[in-house]
């Protein structure tokens, strides 16, 4: 029973390595600062598909097919897939592993998937129950808009608070053999729901659900920030940032030196005119794949605590007056020496 | 590493029981064959509520609370609830569970979503992450045919080979402590597709990945169908169980004697007009909460395996031309002495 530590944690009694990882990302993303990191970077927004839904089952295929091809693993060898896509009956994952041929557990937590997969991926490759596993997510800024928002044809306006859905999609292979990054504890988050109402402001809908997965990360592990080189949200963005240390410190930590959100990392705000940031499930993905990990892996970073954060926005829900919850998934990555 | 049995199925080495269960239906769920059986019976359709989404929401919401009140548990004994639906982004779930509190992981399997919330649950129980997790699922007729097909208020016809949207909404609660029925098995399927395009026949497109999940886990544990008291199906309606019977055949099993599907079970063809059956996340859940645990409380089935099914249907891919995918995940279910 020690597994379980405080009230959300728990801790993984026997190690769980990274041992696969890919990034796959569309051109935007490519021309920003962490562009020549991914593995994949599409020119064509369509993949070569006739639909933003297949682009974005196309954009998966490739990335779990590279992360397979540089663990030299083939799809037989995973006993699991955990996947999930920000898509309704999650249309991206279905086409996307359908020939993969492995078994699926299909996951929705809106932007915090990344780490719901690796939570539940880790856990079972923890418990015994498989060799590998893959987690994988993406997001594609075409099929987000034009089920969440508006058609892109119709140009609307986007205010300074939006932020910019990634195309991108992020594979990771978990094993119980050693690789040179290890999960070490997950903090699994609650729905938090502060009624807002804003589509167009997710930071702020999410950054409540962030506070409250890594205060209780903290306490659960019995840790303080300083005890993590970074603590690394998934997309908040400038305005979620903000909220996020305020009500963190609320708390009784300061995590202002420590805090860093792969919304903000992934795009230029000053030339790539993304307001806010980053966002979707593939922006914690593929900034985890490509920047995250390596430093991880060099030993620049020793302990990181990663958090993937969703807005659980419905078109239909939000049409309907009702507000948008929030959740988070904690994540404890650390260096294997 | 002796979990793993076979290509697609665990072996649960330490015995996860079902503590808790509870179903909540509608009107005509209550009319039906089960009717008397089902833990609460809602007259009103919209549960009181403005929308039919918050509708299925109180339903679920109705369902994980009785079913805590019956075991006797208070939602902050719950580690985790693994839960879904079929509407877009979860929004049954996400309001129908926001206020208990509680870790969530979100699922979605379509229909299949019973099987794959208590095949994780008792993961994570077997595993020693949690001593209580709760997998609660829901489907609602009529927020499903506003998703999916037509506005009611449209009065479309319907073929004989469609099948009626179950509404209700079954919760249970998994623990290591010691109860009437265990979980002694899981097999997780993959998605089978076999390009069937049309949205008004879904039991043919879940029937080979039923087919695939019974005769794998069949072979996985070495077992023939005698083994089984029963085999039951989620919904694949009577169009879909000949199919499978067929599919299942062609793998060298003859399983009539022992199939059983919920759909077919919910319902009164002859005076109900639901033609092939009742379907959706509910139709499974409520099954397996009032009419299947209860046969193996008490000893009349020994040994059942449930394999909830799900067509992996997207209005937007539909209306895209493609096909409906399906998935399914096996539950063994066997009664304690």
């Amino acid at each position: 029973m020690d597994k379980m530590k405080g009230q959300q944690s728990i801790q993984l009694d026997r190690a769980v390595y990274i041992v696969g990882r890919a990034s796959v990302t569309g051109k935007k993303e490519g021309e920003g600062p962490l562009g020549d990191k991914f593995d994949i970077v599409c020119e064509d927004p369509m993949f070569g598909q006739e639909s933003w839904e297949l682009a974005e089952s196309t954009m998966q295929k490739k990335a779990a097919q590279t992360a397979l091809e540089k663990a030299g693993l083939s799809p037989s060898q995973l006993r699991y897939i955990f996947a999930g896509d920000l898509l309704g009956q999650l249309i991206a994952t279905s086409f996307g592993v359908e020939t993969l041929d492995v078994p699926l557990f299909g996951l929705y937590g809106a932007c915090s998937t990344c780490g719901e997969s690796l939570a539940l991926g880790a856990m079972a490759v923890c418990g015994g129950y498989a060799d590998y596993v893959m987690a994988l997510t993406s997001s594609h800024f075409a099929s987000a808009e034009k089920q969440f928002r508006f058609p892109l044809e119709y140009g609307n306006q986007r205010p300074l608070c939006a932020t910019w859905t990634v195309t991108g999609s992020g594979a990771f292979i978990l094993s119980g053999k050693r690789g040179r990054v290890r999960i070490s504890g997950i903090t699994t988050g609650k729905i938090v729901d502060y009624g807002i109402k804003d589509s167009m402001n997710m930071g702020a809908a999410m950054a409540p659900a962030a506070c409250n997965v890594i205060a209780q990360n903290l306490r659960d592990f019995h840790r303080q920030p300083e005890d993590y080189d970074k603590i690394i949200t998934g997309d908040l963005g400038y305005v979620g940032q903000e909220i996020l240390l305020e009500l963190v410190s609320e708390q009784g930590y300061d995590i202002r030196e420590k805090h860093m959100d792969c919304g903000i990392e992934i795009y230029d705000q000053k030339t790539q005119d993304t307001h806010a940031g980053g966002s979707g499930c593939g922006c914690s993905a593929v900034t985890l794949a490509a920047y995250i990990l390596p430093l991880l892996e060099q030993g620049t970073w020793r302990r990181v605590l990663f958090v993937p954060t969703g807005a659980l926005l419905s078109p239909t829900s939000f049409n309907e007056g009702q507000s948008v919850p929030g959740i988070a998934h904690g994540i404890v990555l650390e260096h294997v020496q």
